[in-house]
């Protein structure tokens, strides 16, 4: 009898054991339940829910990147709470309260630095990845948008107040802060292409969008598809759209019109717009799967139950479907053989086959938002 | 006492508990040694090496592919072994020999099938992932080469006999096989580009470069590069390039010459040279770093102890260095900041950072090879 209870000792004490033996963590991921602070943990092959870690506080329009070694995931919250989560071990590691209000963030290249994005007080804060220890505290009198990582130890943001890009290099002992003025009035959102190479800015204030190549010496405001926007006689626009949603499918971007029922093609060299492609509603995200040879819809408020799947050869609507209500977040397997979809106000997450479109499997999930996997981590710009 | 052995007893039939409870398994890799028939478990992130695992029988031109989950290397022996390697437990989980004579493999898109391609017999052996039972056996009456896994379930591979290119589509309940004719005079080696569209053969018995557009509902073949090849005049060529080794830096693909002293810049849209660069020697692999800003070439046999480095916007060698005898092999860290270096005749492999290409570590590695990080699982065609 005193072994077995040893027994039982040794395994609690081990804790994690029992199942970590059974986990890689290549094919896991994690789901924002929005409303209740928590994150979901799952098994993308198995299509399984193995976990919920809570106590991550204002989890609203949350995002999060991975270490490199897919271990942790580095939650930012609106709340300005950045939290480390240890997918191995099923808990928070860690947990600071860096500002009063974030917007997203990044991790370095070589994963040691983790940068976060806030609106109050404006600028940007960089943790040691391991510690979660200030490590370089940028003010920046605005707020600011559009955090990301580029190769060499670099984050690149921008200002919604003053509309300038600074790039953030870390690789020396000293870090060195590069400004870029006139990128427009009041940008909203950015993205950088999937190489690291061209950071593009959306605007609130003007129509146009402003890029800029990373790979010059002196990067220069580059000012491209001057029509985009919301235009003289706009529409209501209900939702700005995600630059992060830019689907790059081979030689052309798709990109969610703002205000119009329509995704623009862009060629992904001149940065000209191409055709359109008429759509159910306004576009939010517009994702190409990782071959490029679909592109997935979903749409703003209150027609957000249908998704859109469009052929880019074609560039035609080849399918449709109501998932639910509230279709908020979408996420392709790494090789894209399926699709993982949010449907907040069912509370499931539900997967499909990207080839038949067959439904897979219903999971269950509390208010469902941004669902990310940690193949993400070997990828830039995330 | 009695309890104090029922723990070692617990702790040993636990078994993986001890290790696995700390590793995530997104920065790992495995070096194939191929004097003794052994694969070396490496750390990326601590650049460090971890376990020896043996047993796997000839790795001389050893290749290999890992499971979605990133804990299975599956690798592809010379001598027609195919052995799963489980990196959590740090040993062999199953080993087959299954053909005489094998020549590389590839795993689907959805993680269930792993194939493998064989000299002796010609043709492609289909294993189911979790088992390694026999799924599918496709005899092709020739010497089989080029196999590479595409979007769909499908592979793609090449006759060097017949000069045909088979398409297996495996997502139906039937295997269905789609037979491309009149590829070429002896194809020797194949690849597919990322995204899974593009294959593109090269041929041993005749100059130019046969591609596939897999997008195409029929695919025909199409010349394209009708000079590259050995030509007219021929150089003594020590070693056909590995088209393995083709890099794609934004809108071109870079290729090493064969039996010339250059790469050559391809526009990747019309598949048309649009330069070309000298180098230091014959170049085996041209491998571009995975934003595309660098290109890294070796060299055959005997110029094969040094590195050239070349910018992709300037098209200059910006850096060349020798790093020992017997370069074989790179591999660059998933997001590009160091670069993995197998140097065969000093027995070790060397850590540089791409961006200074200051020397980081030197690992001890016996006639090491190829070098195979777990990210790869999440990439089509490797």
């Amino acid at each position: 009898m005193k072994s077995l209870i040893s027994a039982l000792a040794i395994a609690a004490a081990l804790g994690t054991a029992a199942f970590a033996e059974t986990i890689a963590t290549g094919d896991l991921g994690l789901i924002i339940e929005r409303a209740n602070g928590s994150v979901l943990l799952v098994d993308q092959s198995e299509r399984a829910s193995l976990a919920r870690i809570e106590g991550l506080g204002d989890l609203s329009h949350a995002s999060m990147v991975y270490s490199s070694d897919e271990r942790y995931a580095y939650v930012f919250g609106r709340d300005g709470g950045l939290t480390k989560v240890d997918i191995v071990e099923r808990k928070i590691a860690n947990r600071v309260v860096q500002a009063g209000n974030s917007i997203g963030g990044a991790i370095s290249d070589d994963g040691k630095l983790v940068a976060v994005s806030n609106y109050e007080p404006g600028g940007v804060r960089i943790f040691d990845a391991d510690t979660l220890e200030l490590v370089a505290d940028i003010p920046t009198d605005s707020k600011t948008i559009g955090l990301v990582d580029a190769p060499g130890r670099r984050f690149v943001f921008t200002m919604w107040d003053t509309g300038e890009t600074w790039i953030a290099d870390l690789s020396g002992s000293e870090m060195d802060i590069t400004k870029i003025l006139d990128m427009g009035e009041n940008p909203y959102d950015a993205l950088i292409t999937g190489n690291g190479r061209t950071y593009i800015t959306g605007l609130f204030g003007e129509d146009g969008l402003t890029a800029l190549d990373l790979w010059d010496d002196d990067p220069k405001p580059i000012r491209v598809l001057p029509n985009y926007g919301r235009g003289q006689e706009e529409m209501p626009v209900y939702k700005m759209p995600h630059l992060e949603g830019w689907a790059l499918t081979g030689s052309e971007f798709v990109l969610p019109a703002v205000g119009h029922h329509e995704v623009l093609w862009i060629d992904a060299n001149t940065l000209e717009e191409t055709a359109r492609t008429k759509t159910y509603s306004q576009p939010v995200f517009a994702m190409a799967r990782p071959d490029g040879r679909q592109v997935w819809v979903n749409f703003a408020h209150p027609m957000n139950d249908t998704i859109q799947v469009i052929d880019t050869v074609s560039k035609e609507i080849i399918h449709e479907f109501k998932p639910g209500p509230a279709v908020l977040h979408m996420e392709f397997t790494p090789r894209g053989h399926e699709i993982w979809l949010s449907v907040r106000d069912e509370n499931k997450v539900k997967v499909y086959d990207t080839h038949t479109f067959e439904l897979l499997r219903e999971i269950e999930a509390d208010s469902p938002s941004g669902i990310f996997f940690t193949a993400r981590a070997h990828r830039t710009g995330l």
